[in-house]
């Protein structure tokens, strides 16, 4: 038998975060909590994206519909019967349908007294480290930002672009910091040509790879600048789910995968499993939540070429009311984690 | 700690197996056997197949190898670093990496107390019925097969085709046993037109769909077939590895896996995600072998479309030193397994 419910937080982050489509204070994260007969308890938590179509208002309106299922089916190893059980309840609405996966799998891993990556295999040796996002301010502001990562132990920066001062503020971080490795992050800002401009100073600078250039429904404009910009492409907003992976095989050379764009943790390995498929490089990003949140993602990490999961670092302190994995420094050490996700209340 | 060690068995066949490519009247598989110090033991078995380069002697050469990184890592949960060892060990040779993959599999479920199917999340009540396999014949004796089958309660059939008295054999088979649902398998043997040409006759006489029509060397004979043909295409020999699926999606409607092609359990779930980013159906196929090569793919069976997973009930009576799961009447019962694949020594 199983108990599922769950919890609204409202999170404040350290510093107002920017991104080219707009600016948060705070994010609202729906925490889900299953608990079997036996007194072991799963964690997990949707982070919806406004993006793509979900609030935290919609995700708490669907849950009670999910995680009915949940009851129903009573049994946390029956994840398969499950997740069809849910789409049979609700289609789409991957962020709140991640929450319940994570859970599901932090308490059938707890259950069986293994870490998640222990259960589902994964090496730790081969964790990448996650990279740190610094938002949109002025050049300035953003390379102190930059800096004071660096400071903490960062070594891979992911810069917010997307506004007219892209190239200074690019500038004054490689001048800030000039051992960093950098990836750039427009948020389909850009036009086709202008990426395609903007590449090669951002090659220049040392920049590693530059994430979604162009917005997600101008796939030709995405297939226009992976055929001429001199850096490799990410395509985030332009993957969602296992579906769109095929069609990017030619058009990116990095895909972003989120549970919270797959919508839980079977869809995005069955995702990163046809990503390899085409020969694509696979990064497993997150939104901005709880450790609740990330914890699964780290749990994955070994499966990954590059893990964007500092969701949690970009909170307020003591803001969270959930502890994972120490990612202070951008370290993902899953040996030291407990069964399950090592996720606890705080 | 882990011990490996495995051990030669000839298996004779209830009656002459007869492809297109040839005649078997017995196979020659590995059985893998992992023990940890704790009593657990896992039991996995390569099929090896000349088709692919490999014969019992070829797994026999390799094993000790293989079964050496196994011991060093010394961990039946570190599934990603042995598969990583083990490729670094030696490359190819996928029935010989299949058949410690699934020992160790078998392994870790049974140190969790779970079956596979339980530990992987899959839904028993999804699983379809194995496919019974009718090798080449005379007409008469082909029916007489097939009727047997179905009197043992099987109501899927395999036919294997390939020689030129293909029509009168699957006429004889459809009047003999006209409620069962018939597939056929030509092994490579047809020419792309002689494909399409059959495929019409084939589809009069309720054939489901047609594997492997033309060599798997002719990838645009079988785009021929697939564009002409009035039956599904399913592709076998054209399909071994994750990386053979995406240019099989606009040349076949359904892919023919087999762990003994993949090289293990994880490549061979990849490659169903994989198909599924394609929309492609999905088929688990088995050489002929002991129950202990078949039961992991049961264990997978819920994941799959089609499943042809009849390679021990084409053994003689008694021949096969290891049981597991009663496939008898075609029906692949999960919820009967033990723990791990429920294989155990007869």
């Amino acid at each position: 038998m199983l108990t599922a419910t769950f919890e609204r937080h409202d999170l404040d982050l350290a510093e107002a975060f920017r991104i080219s489509r707009g600016t948060r204070e705070s994010v609202e994260v729906v925490v889900v909590r299953v608990a079997d007969d036996e007194g072991n308890t799963g964690v997990g938590c949707a982070t919806p994206s406004t993006r793509y179509g979900e609030t935290a208002d919609t995700v708490a309106a669907v849950l009670p519909d999910l995680l009915a299922a949940v009851e129903r089916v009573g049994d946390p190893h029956a994840l398969g019967r499950i997740e069809r059980e849910m789409r049979e309840v609700v289609r789409a609405n991957p962020a709140a349908r991640a929450g319940v996966s994570v859970a599901l799998h932090d308490l059938a891993a707890t259950r069986l007294g293994l870490p998640c990556y222990r259960l589902w295999g994964l090496d730790p040796a081969r964790t990448p480290r996650t990279s740190f996002t610094v938002g949109i301010d002025d050049p300035g502001r953003t390379a102190e930002r930059a800096a004071a990562a660096v400071e903490r132990g960062h070594r891979l920066l992911k810069l917010k672009l997307g506004t007219d001062r892209d190239r200074e503020r690019v500038e004054a971080v490689r001048e800030a910091v000039p051992d960093a490795r950098i990836r750039v992050d427009a948020n389909e800002a850009w036009t086709p040509r202008e990426a395609v401009t903007k590449a090669a100073w951002l090659d220049d600078l040392g920049v590693e790879f530059v994430e979604q250039p162009v917005p997600a429904d101008d796939p030709a404009g995405l297939q226009f600048v992976y055929d001429r910009a001199v850096l490799p492409v990410a395509a985030d907003e332009s993957c969602r789910t296992l579906a769109d992976v095929p069609a990017l095989a030619d058009r990116a050379d990095v895909v972003n995968l989120k549970l919270s764009k797959c919508g839980g943790v079977r869809e995005t390995r069955r995702a990163v499993a046809a990503a390899r498929a085409h020969g694509l490089e696979v990064m497993l990003g997150c939104m901005v939540g709880s450790a609740a949140s990330i914890a699964a993602g780290c749990h994955l990490a070994p499966l990954l070429d590059y893990v964007d999961l500092d969701g949690a670092l970009l909170l307020a302190d003591g803001a969270d009311p959930y502890t994972g994995l120490d990612l202070s420094d951008g370290r993902i050490d899953l040996r030291e984690s407990g069964p399950g996700t090592g996720v606890d209340p705080r």
